[in-house]
């Protein structure tokens, strides 16, 4: 029941709590990409009848917790404790979507990767004795995302060839020390990198550095390859950081295989106009508590590595001259294993 | 080295790792406070040298954590992980800070509550065994904080009498799970409390309800009284705040005995100007990294509850008619003991 260290950023949870129940609620575009039948609910209304964005991306989080926890044959009251975070201002949709509850809250930010991290959080919690389930909730927005951090949408800015298209999605995932379902075995938290990318509408570039960062230092620290890994997915860099990422490796002689990327993953590229695919926090997200648990669980995947990239920026730091900070934090999964042979 | 939990929403973290070194950096006006001798830095200048008060900011977090490092005797790469967060939009004083270190962070949000949140989850996971030190590291800057929340101080817009006073102040400290200082016993995390409140001015009235909710629980779940605790310290409450809080609990037939707020004793209000006290991330973060850890540890206290108070809001759930919801982490801490008698 003890955490262990492994290596300089990597922890090993040997007791792997299991994501006994998740859900995924998006949006009308992503409910029309390649993900749609993974889904658990599309919303075809940007406002899904509230006044404000702000209000709908928050009714988001709420339905995708209350799903997840549905799922899992559980009330909220038997939630130890939440963790969840959101890309608005001062994490709104997060602190209005846990005040309907009646569950402790510890509030996170790390930009788009905020599910890798409470998902890790979250698991190192369990695995260290503390409480039996915790609840992990984040979302993104495309409309309270571009007010937030480009130009109002009313605006009609023109889209960049690097730009990615925010995901309007929320996932949910209830996690529990014993229980059975997807189980987390490794955390590799992640360092703050910035190689100097100062374009908002570059994400991946500015994220790609961050992500090989920690995933090098995962396979060193657990003395895996990339091969030992079923799926290696990061999210979400989209077409042009992904490909950073698998040529930083190939500058050091390895090939990252069975290697995808969220941000490819959500949109059909050639069909849905999203420049170099999707971003924000709902994206890894909704990608996450949709066709990657589903897929541990029904066996097209044995063992994944979860990477949730974040771009630490703010309209404010970028109008100062900054450079955009990114960071990744990855998360080992396995299959649930054992019972699901007795199951099967 | 497991976790336990008692009641509702309370852990007991059996090896109640310690705080081996903490520092607080401070402003002018801070400076000339009440606690202005138990401060580590006093800086003059609002911009400290920098273009930007953000950059200051973010130079102030980096130079408290360095503080806190030098006073336990330790590089930042003997650091495991570092927790933190700001009151910036998307928590970019952490984020820069965190840029030019070489350890993990995981970022935080829980606006004024913010250490107290980093405090608790970083004894946690030590106690579950995750590294043996782990960084925290919070700020707040007057100058950001009212052009990011209120208006901008160009404005000269004048002040409510329920107003607080944002600090400019970083603290920073650092967890051992082995070593020697005030040692971490028990974390309640709180939950998200809303009473309607929706005057942007009245944060102390908007938070007391979630101080008393989790002090209440806090009480309940571990069966101690206030009179159990030499110091019970909430933050950043101010004046009426603090005055609400212990007004729920007379109504109860309780009274709250050795009951202060970081937000009464960072400015002297009949000198200062700062009409109901001290309020932002750095408000109780400096006071807990200066007078509340020094007293620990000399003894002056022998067993203080440590409760960080945030206000969950942004100016746009303002704008939008949305009222302020509320959030209070408790955590106890205890004298460093034994080792304490051998020393002294």
């Amino acid at each position: 029941m003890s955490g262990k260290k492994l290596g300089r950023q990597t922890f090993l949870l040997p007791s792997a709590p299991a994501v006994i129940g998740w859900a995924s609620v998006v949006g009308r575009k992503e409910g029309q990409g390649p993900l749609r039948t993974y889904f658990h609910e599309i919303w075809q209304d940007s406002y899904h009848g509230k006044d404000t964005w702000e209000q709908a991306e928050q009714a988001m989080q709420t339905r995708a917790l209350e799903l997840a926890l549905e799922r899992s044959n559980l009330s909220s009251e038997a939630l130890d404790a939440l963790l969840g975070g959101d890309l608005n201002n001062q994490c709104i949709a997060t602190a209005y979507a846990a005040r309907g509850l009646s569950v402790p809250l510890a509030g996170l930010y790390g930009a788009c990767s905020t599910m890798a991290e409470a998902l890790g959080l979250g698991a190192m919690l369990l695995d260290g004795g503390f409480g039996s389930r915790i609840g992990a909730v984040v979302s993104s927005h495309f409309c309270t995302a571009e007010r937030q951090y480009r130009t109002p949408l009313e605006y009609g800015g023109q889209r960049a060839p690097t730009a990615q298209w925010t995901a309007t999605a929320a996932g949910s995932l209830v996690l529990a020390r014993k229980g059975w379902g997807p189980r987390v075995t490794h955390v590799t938290l992640g360092k703050v990198v910035d190689r100097g990318i100062r374009d908002a509408n570059n994400m991946g570039a500015a994220m790609a550095p961050a992500a090989f960062e920690t995933l090098r230092c995962h396979f060193s620290d657990t003395g895996r390859a990339p091969s030992d890994y079923d799926l290696i997915v990061t999210g979400d860099l989209g077409a042009l950081g992904r490909d950073l990422v698998a040529e930083l490796f190939r500058r050091e002689g390895q090939t990252l295989t069975n290697y995808d990327d969220c941000g490819l993953m959500l949109f059909d590229r050639r069909r849905q106009k999203v420049c170099c695919g999707a971003s924000g926090c709902g994206c890894s997200a909704a990608v996450l508590c949709s066709l990657l648990l589903e897929g541990l669980m029904t066996g097209r995947w044995q063992r994944l590595l979860f990477c949730g990239t974040g771009a630490l920026h703010s309209p404010a730091a970028l109008g100062q001259g900054e450079s955009i900070p990114g960071i990744c934090h990855a998360v080992a999964l396995e299959g649930p294993g054992e019972e699901k042979e007795e199951r099967g």
